[in-house]
């Protein structure tokens, strides 16, 4: 994965959040994920990106979190985690993937969105296969932070 | 998707494990992935599929049959859930995708696959989008169950 790749995921990550869930994540450190590295989180959001280039996007993030970013998805109250809570985080990642698939798409690079599968389980570890180059963003919203990790490989 | 797309992933299994894995897994339930059904596992791969067909094929484990497995894809002996691990199941589940790919493209029916997530937690549970339909299977191994849960939605 070239470094630059993961500047479509950041910005449309951005984006939908400002747009979607009305709150305007500061963007962090981007980090290069290693294969033994052990970054836990409760909820995830998986989608796999295949075509002229594949990978896949993850968004991780830690239950208080995922609750306060689906209440300004839905507009309603959360306290658990339930199918509201991972449909909304299965739909906010699948709006990521595509934001990020149409400024891909303006660099000539194309490939089509899998449905997407959320993880719940505390302290779960998401890995890639250890060659597999994967860049990772870190953004804070308060005191809390989330993840967006992305892999893509040109074929 | 349509029950009979459950079959190709099925048979695909049944032949990456007879021949990669050198276990022979018996065939058990095919069930209906409900919203809230809430299985719960260790160890899980997850693989998007997209093109003309969407979807994503996952394999959930307990962590002695994942140990089990693994020992018998890469022919040593394992003790806990390492990257090696990791990497291998989610090989295996890329095989059992590629085999599938195969069998679809024979009806008419073409997709690409994204590469592999491999999720590591404690009594994790993987759920999709209550309005997607997912269809699995168990698969028994001595007195130790995986399971195999697919969707694919023809566009």
């Amino acid at each position: 994965m070239k470094a630059e790749y993961i500047n479509p995921f950041i910005s449309s990550t951005s984006n939908v959040f400002k747009t979607m869930v009305g709150i305007e994540p500061i963007k962090g450190d981007v980090y290069v994920k290693k294969a033994n590295e052990r970054m836990a989180y409760d909820v995830s959001g998986v989608i796999g990106l295949a075509g002229q280039a594949s990978g896949s996007i993850v968004i991780s993030l830690p239950t208080k979190l995922a609750l306060k970013i689906v209440e300004g998805f839905l507009g309603e109250k959360k306290t658990e985690i339930d199918d509201d809570v991972t449909d909304a985080v299965g739909e906010i990642l699948n709006m990521i993937a595509g934001g990020a698939k149409q400024i891909f798409s303006q660099i000539g690079l194309s490939f089509k969105i899998s449905i997407p599968n959320v993880i719940v389980g505390r302290d779960h570890m998401i890995t890639k296969h250890s060659t597999i180059n994967c860049l990772g963003v870190k953004f804070k919203v308060g005191d809390q932070i989330f993840v967006i990790e992305a892999a893509l490989k040109d074929k």
